[in-house]
């Protein structure tokens, strides 16, 4: 009979403990959980803390009750798997509390710590919130979120001190995600990040669009700050009191509640302590086949490096996708089957306010920082029919190798159809697809849904033609650098750019260019641009097949204002 | 100088001109138009008779003075080409109207008829409706829908003759549009079907759901039966009177408005009599290049066959996607670059009331009827974390080779995310992934976006259990005709079953299933299903784990029962 030991009772340890069931009916199955839930869902406590997700109970999937009746697992909540002895195949535990959770053990009482042998011992302990050491960050007033208790910390915190402002510390998923919550309870919300975008998956040109929409809901975002100093104003009165933040630039923000989401760290300590191997960027090692240094001990989910399913080089993807395809994977791999995990891209969402932004692959500032080669194009194109109500821009960045034309990233944001771009760019990658070969995809077109040519399709004709030399581009970062020998050309309508233009462009519209061509110089080089980069494109051709030096800017005058925002 | 003629002028002619002109600046392009619009957007019709698209001039994209003024492409509606002199490379056109439109070919008023020279030809006549040779059908009260006119004239009728009832015949997707545009309008409508089942495109049980969704808002749906007369009751007064439909059951319809939508037959007239190639579907044959069997003419579009991704065969794919790139590509190689249509997996969508109804690939239909050997599963999953506001069950069917596990095709109904989940087939399909690799897609996931385990991702778990033989399933239509070796057991809590259950099945809740293992014998097979598959799942391997034979129902009651509906 195999007996299994999981450490961590949520994504990727129930994930496991769920399937090695399914696996075998004799195995003994125990699942440690050093919380007071198990299996609940870590990604809907901001929706429950902003009031979208109303019923609490709605974010615990399984209970110990449920996952002994479904699946004979020993669930044992409130216990922390202490330390592990490899040679002797045990685990020391502590309980951390006498409740009654621990009937199933029949330890309750009787020990404070144990120790349980096993076959296997599967490592999904996740990752905890950095709170970095600065001066009076300890106070009541601060919190992270990780799981149920800290929800309920936060809540308690909310209804009882009704605190009139909040900030948020960290402009990643997890603190866009608290911000939203917080705004959408009514409380004056500041973001401060220490990078000068938020979301940072994607590239600053892409957070624009974010930064646009978080200023336009009324949040104060503060890029490139760092918080300093917190100051605990305490109050005579009963009252909680409030905080003065402190911020590198010298400003100071009073305000009632602090979130910290500056990101999360691998929790190795049992890993490290038992002598495993972890890896240069501090996750648990792991090979292919989700093993640690110690064949006999699985790790999976926000505690292990993974392969880049780009680089090949090790990767820390704390989501929530991968634990729980690595739980399952895990489990197989413990009754001999032998799977190995195909790296992770980091495909990402978030959602915030009325804008979702996801991203796939590697993003520029990666690429950049591996001294990769690689072209660049965006798009901007309607999510559906834009003549069927309800169509909205898909803003889409889309990276590849100007050589072999392999996807290396992709990005986008907007209102509607963002995960669907995305997750199809997630899926031609992993496959192998070339920008030559996306061109030719058959998506789903019905004017509620898509378009004859998707987004898509446009994005890989542009990058194809890039790629074959078919066209010349300009980016947005190359447009206040103009020398004299370039003349920026706008081809929009003139009605268009009272919202706007670049500083120095003549004004041509698209349609007149062929009866004006004698206005432009055959021997400078023409810089066209349009809105997204669609009209460019038509101007670009008829320059070039007129015998003018051109190039047009990719995503256009939108592309070049929100990388300013 | 390059001259190209292009027939027909509006997804794939339009496409063409367009990207002709962007290929070359002094190229000569003329468009002729038999209809009086180029460049509309025939997806829309529909959507502007219901009134969900309230601006007629949203639906046309170009007019023949924008295409002049961006694309110097004469365009030349109301001219219908009507024949084509391969050996001195000309056509000759008929004026259909005097109108001032024909002011760019110098031509107006002076000719009935006229010959033009070229040197590429391109046929982009798309497809007519079929109108079958039905007693009475040409009556003033009965209409097809193709284009503008069609569109005009049956707003008209309707305005003018405030139709109280009226009746489509054919299920297919401009049907089913028809049908919902008509009840929007408040007016009484009836679908009839001669298949058993409406948009073929997806296999019955999927179709199902459609069935539901159409009856419960209050549509006359026949199925099975076919229009075989119409006998219009004219009246004395000035009224337009009514018709009578007689079915071929014998049963009859009185209606004030009829719409024939039982499909479309590809425009190979201008071809034929030209002498080139028609398959033996009756398209226009075309080489992978899109040239037809003279080199110097290509065709796209409607009106062509081409090569089906999956098959390799011919096949005629009516749809937008494929019309607008092979237009794109057609103007590309006539411009020396040798591209190849890479084929058409038919990947369709359709929106009928508040649900979407998608596929790509081949359906289980075809499968049989080639004698391909297949394999399939069905899952029923939430379109977002279900513990967020708004998820909706995503109906997916997979149909797979079992040998290879590669993709033959998918097929998903429900209200929300099936765009996506079968975009994401189309391209894993087009990429040629196998169900295996599937499972590692790595898809956006945040609450409001998807699942940490999407659809797809479970999808690909069940069918590459069932290819490796981990699983043993049963499916929907064999579940009537079980043996008396075999017991059929009902997972679900007795609370599921008041909403209805299968005949014959005793009911042991998944959770009680491992303590009244010994209410089940070990000599029959045990069938377990419940209400989509997954805790049929966790009980199937409960049982064999337990060393009994059994089976689980794929996609469980929800499959089962939608299948007879
Ligand atoms: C607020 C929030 C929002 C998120 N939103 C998203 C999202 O939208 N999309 C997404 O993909 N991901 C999201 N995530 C991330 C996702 O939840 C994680 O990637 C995933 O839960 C990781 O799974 P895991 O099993 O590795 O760790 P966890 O799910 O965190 O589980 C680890 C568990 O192990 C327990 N544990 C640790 N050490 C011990 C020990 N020694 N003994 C016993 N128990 C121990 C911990 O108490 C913890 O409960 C979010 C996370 C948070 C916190
Ligand atoms: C109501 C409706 C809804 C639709 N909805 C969808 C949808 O949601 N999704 C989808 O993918 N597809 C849809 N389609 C199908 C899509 O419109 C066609 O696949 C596409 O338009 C085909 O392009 P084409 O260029 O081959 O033909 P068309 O776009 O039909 O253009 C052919 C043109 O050629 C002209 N012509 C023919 N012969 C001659 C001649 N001898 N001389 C001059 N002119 C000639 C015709 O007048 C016609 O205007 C829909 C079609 C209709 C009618
Ligand atoms: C309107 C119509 C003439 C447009 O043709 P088009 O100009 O070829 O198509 P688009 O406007 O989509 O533009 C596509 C071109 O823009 C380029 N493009 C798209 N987005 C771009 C961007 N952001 N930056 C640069 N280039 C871009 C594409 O690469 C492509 O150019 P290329 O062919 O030179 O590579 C044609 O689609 C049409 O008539 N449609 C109506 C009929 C129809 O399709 N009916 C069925 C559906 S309802
Ligand atoms: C709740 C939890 C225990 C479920 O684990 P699970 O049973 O493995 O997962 P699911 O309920 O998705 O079921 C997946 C199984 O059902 C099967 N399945 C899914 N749909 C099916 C269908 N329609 N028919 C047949 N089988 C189906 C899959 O193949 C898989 O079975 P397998 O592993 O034996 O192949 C685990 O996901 C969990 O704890 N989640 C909460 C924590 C978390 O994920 N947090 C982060 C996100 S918020």
């Amino acid at each position: 009979m195999t007996k299994i030991i999981i450490v961590g009772g949520v994504a990727g340890g129930a994930s496991a403990a769920a399937r090695a069931r399914r696996l075998s009916e004799e195995a003994q199955i125990i699942m440690f959980e050093r919380g007071p839930f198990v299996s609940f869902a870590n990604c809907g406590l901001p929706y429950h803390i902003g009031g979208d997700i109303k019923d609490r109970n709605k974010l615990l999937l399984q209970t110990p009750e449920s996952f002994l009746a479904r699946f004979n697992v020993d669930v044992r909540p409130l216990t922390e798997v202490i330390s592990i002895d490899r040679i002797n195949k045990t685990v020391t535990v502590r309980i951390l509390s006498n409740s009654n959770v621990h009937k199933h053990s029949g330890y309750v009482n009787e020990f404070k710590t144990y120790t349980e042998s096993y076959d296997y011992l599967l490592l999904s302990p996740g990752a905890s919130p950095i709170v970095p050491p600065i001066a009076g960050i300890q106070n009541p007033l601060t919190y992270s979120l990780r799981n149920i208790p800290d929800m309920d910390k936060i809540i308690n915190n909310i209804a009882t001190n009704k605190p009139k402002h909040a900030t948020v510390i960290g402009g990643g998923f997890i603190g866009l995600e608290m911000m939203e919550a917080l705004h959408q309870l009514g409380i004056k919300t500041s973001l401060v990040e220490f990078a000068d975008q938020v979301m940072t998956p994607v590239d600053k040109e892409m957070a624009g669009f974010l930064h646009q929409e978080i200023r336009d809901k009324g949040i104060d975002l503060r890029l490139e700050v760092a918080l300093e100093a917190v100051k605990h104003n305490k109050s005579l009165d009963n009252t909680p009191g409030d905080l003065t933040l402190t911020l590198n630039n010298g400003d100071t923000i009073e305000t009632d509640l602090l979130i910290m989401a500056i990101g999360v760290r691998p929790e190795i300590k049992l890993a490290q302590n038992a002598g495993l191997e972890i890896g240069q960027l501090g996750g648990i090692k792991t090979n292919a086949q989700l093993q640690t240094s110690d064949p006999a001990i699985y790790a999976v989910g926000d505690a292990i490096e993974e392969q880049d399913f780009i680089t090949g080089k090790p990767t820390i993807i704390p989501l929530a996708g991968p634990a729980n395809r690595q739980g399952r994977m895990a489990a197989n791999n413990m009754f001999g089957r032998n799977e190995s995990y195909q790296g992770t891209q980091g495909t990402a969402i978030c959602k915030v306010f009325d804008l979702a932004i996801a991203s796939t692959g590697q993003n520029e500032k990666l690429l950049i920082k591996d001294k990769v080669t690689y072209e660049k194009i965006y798009v901007h194109t309607a999510s559906h029919a834009s003549y069927y109500p309800g169509a909205e821009t898909v803003s889409f960045k889309l990276l590849f190798d100007p050589k072999s034309g392999k996807i290396l990233g992709a990005q986008a944001v907007g209102k509607d159809g963002i995960d669907k771009r995305i997750d199809i760019m997630a899926v031609a990658q992993r496959a192998g697809m070339t920008v030559e070969q996306l061109q030719h995809v058959e998506l789903t077109y019905a004017p509620p849904f898509g378009s004859a040519k998707d987004v898509i399709n446009q994005a890989a004709f542009v990058a194809t033609k890039l790629m074959q030399g078919d066209i010349k581009a300009i980016h947005f970062n190359e447009i206040d650098h103009l020398t004299d020998q370039q003349v920026l050309v706008d081809v929009r309508n003139p009605s268009e750019l009272s919202a706007g233009f670049i500083e120095g462009a003549i004004n041509i519209p698209v349609d007149e260019l062929r009866n004006r061509l004698n206005e432009l110089p055959k021997d400078k080089e023409i810089i066209v641009y349009c809105q997204v980069g669609l009209r460019g494109n038509v101007a670009y051709h008829q320059l070039v097949n007129n015998g003018f030096k051109a190039r047009n800017l990719l995503g256009g005058y939108r592309t070049y204002i929100f990388a300013k925002i």
